[in-house]
């Protein structure tokens, strides 16, 4: 395992890909390409993050992104610990800050938070002195999640630029789809979202994507679909009739695929409601990158980690 | 510490006892021996797992099987990360494999289960490439439990053929019993279970017990009593008449006792629930080697994960 | 980061700072001063507890502290494994010592317990081979939070002897004040119980503390003051007036803060309830040392385990 590179980034923070330049997107894309090297090489752990103590601070349910930051710090030789919100100190009435300032003080190096108020994040950056990761805030950002998903097309298309990529479904709670397009964006792909109107959120054509209602008029165009998920404990009743007719109109099946390109890439945040957004034959198919996507998410958040409080020996 | 032997092992799962030769059995019980004497010497811990992540995936609530498993796993070097159903991705509608597919993903090595559902590790070892080991399936198997069980015996008494051993309690409902018993028969040991005949599976005598309702009667010849949890959380009501009349009848107190053999080994898989199958004087008395067991159950699962994917060497 | 000098100390346990002689606790104070600035070098970790296994035991919500014992036992090589009583053998019927031995029977060195009843770590300690630290017993005691405040206020005040020290709020219900004036009477200090009469236990006078119930008389007198939580969930009813009396008659807030010493030192063992114990602009402000005494309940953490069960070198 060769030493890593030490790479131009200056951010103490990780707090969604609205604010990062191409240049960043494409160090952070850069370095995990190492890393799933790494991983297929079964090695050793490295020792980059030895001696950093990183807090899964997760205020809303997650299976695989805490997991997967917790994978990628302590491949890098870091301590971790998880807190949970039930079982603590919120639940003594202490304000959200304070907790974290208490955690922090015990010398903590980096903060992964996941909360539902947009804009958790800024305001954990605002006063800890540690690093903060955005690991998704209410309905804003989940950059972690919008890179790996880029790096998973970069791998398997061997670019991002020029590319059509259709974001499906409910863009408007999706924090997914918002570092989506901020990161596709700047590294010059063309961007469609496609969902209900009820979820579509007002001025969405100003971030530069193209809006659509009917999949079946945008699907052939796309190189790429990322299927967004329907977040069923998310939604607000009444923004679409049912789940039958959501799933007729804008879910995945063998007959919708006819229509795309032979080598559409198939993209899901996950957690999957099979047949819903997508079927479970498309699912497991061949254009589904599925679960490549989780295991390049542990290689994007070890760059991540690295970037923001790694040593470059070891 | 001197590294250890690499013994003749085929099987990427550890399932259940039933599907285990008796050369296998044998092979976990000798490495556990060899794990009995590092803890004794509280030495450094093995690097025989490094690099290894091992995932804690249990459905049910467990104290003493996951931290044993996790105790085990980190003595070898391993990772250990813990999956807890609450709070996670099963709670958002995901399925059971998809869950699972998405923490191999990772980079996962061995998945420990413990599920409700008889035949889960199963499936998963049917859809994942990583290693499963059955933590507790059902009413079907738990084959560590078994072999700690076994291995307990054979550490006290110096063997297992033609030993008489009488399994004592829910019989329909008991996991343990049934890998006991597949266990104890393929190492030639003689196996009576003893129960209530609401508790008594039709058809038991079919895997080479006897069947008795009477402990009384069967109890002189034992070697070795197990006596099997009375599960109040997963009992049917109605199948017996009172906890006073059912500890009366199976409860193991110091007056049964004395139509013992001197030397009988009484065995109980725990968490004990004292004066119902055991009065407190007889868990801590002469006979019980229920700590033992244990201690025991580090040793055999060190064993189990470094026969599923350990390396000689360290 | 030189070996650690061999301490004397012969205690296996710590349960409470009624016990410790003056001179334990001075040990303890000087080895966590040793302690702090490693967490200030950030150097790698040490392995005075290489192969020791930790478990925190605790049957009521905590994050602090849970947390800060959790680090510091990182921080000196050990492994540490969380019991949480939900999802458990406990909820199985096990009673307490039995959950405690299974787990010590496992091979651990230490367990850190908290538990709502007062004794339940002397019960441990009873029953155990392994080490025991109490972390909360009910009303009873709370010695590492006990210590780490002694800590702040020699670290922060060069000294305690001499000192007046308050504690403010409710002394009945508070390990915290029962902890604070075993140690600091023992280093000479004199402390000042202060609360609403309903709060104030008879008899505390015989501890050598002198008692009031007005804060305004009390404060001019006092160096430190340490704010005590009101614990909601732990109040019975009946007890004070109402919320906003309490804070009047004894909060701290900058109107009151101009009738104490210029350099009054501030603690409070938080989580703190702002505008109730403590006003934002004084929790926040030059008197306040709360963050640094969380700071400190790391080094102080690791002393204690270290001399517990750690090894003088690495």
């Amino acid at each position: 395992m060769s030493p890593l590179p030490r790479m131009n980034w200056d951010r103490p923070h990780l707090l969604g890909l609205e604010e990062l330049s191409r240049e960043e997107i494409v160090a952070i894309l850069d370095l995990a390409e190492h890393f799933t090297q790494d991983s297929r090489e079964r090695k050793k752990k490295r020792a980059n993050l030895a001696g950093k103590v990183v807090v899964n601070l997760f205020f809303e349910p997650s299976t695989r992104t805490r997991m997967s930051f917790s994978l990628a710090a302590r491949r890098l030789g870091a301590d971790v610990l998880d807190f949970s919100p039930s079982g603590s100190s919120t639940s003594k009435g202490e304000t959200f800050i304070d907790t974290a300032k208490n955690i922090e003080a015990m010398g903590i190096d980096l903060v992964i938070v996941r909360h539902s108020a947009t804009g958790a994040p800024h305001l954990l950056a605002h006063h800890l002195n540690a690093g903060v990761v955005n690991a998704g805030d209410g309905a804003h950002e989940h950059p972690t999640q919008g890179l790996l998903d880029i790096f998973t097309i970069r791998q398997l298309r061997k670019r991002v630029e020029g590319l059509t990529v259709g974001l499906v479904g409910d863009i408007m709670h999706s924090r997914v789809a918002r570092s989506n397009i901020h990161g596709l964006i700047k590294l010059g792909a063309r961007v469609i979202v496609c969902g209900p109107p009820t979820l579509m959120p007002d001025g969405i054509e100003e971030l530069g994507v193209e809006v659509s209602h009917k999949l079946d008029d945008v699907l052939p165009r796309c190189d790429v679909i990322n299927m967004l998920r329907i977040q069923f404990e998310r939604q607000r009743s009444g923004l679409f009739p049912s789940i039958a007719e959501y799933a007729r109109l804008f879910g995945m099946d063998s007959a919708r695929l006819q229509k795309a390109k032979p080598d559409l890439l198939l993209l899901a945040p996950g957690p999957i409601n099979r047949g819903v957004e997508i079927t479970p034959e498309v699912a497991d198919g061949k254009h589904s990158a599925i679960l490549q996507q989780v295991t390049n998410g542990l290689a994007v958040r070890m760059a991540v980690l690295y970037l923001l409080c790694g040593q470059p020996g070891g």
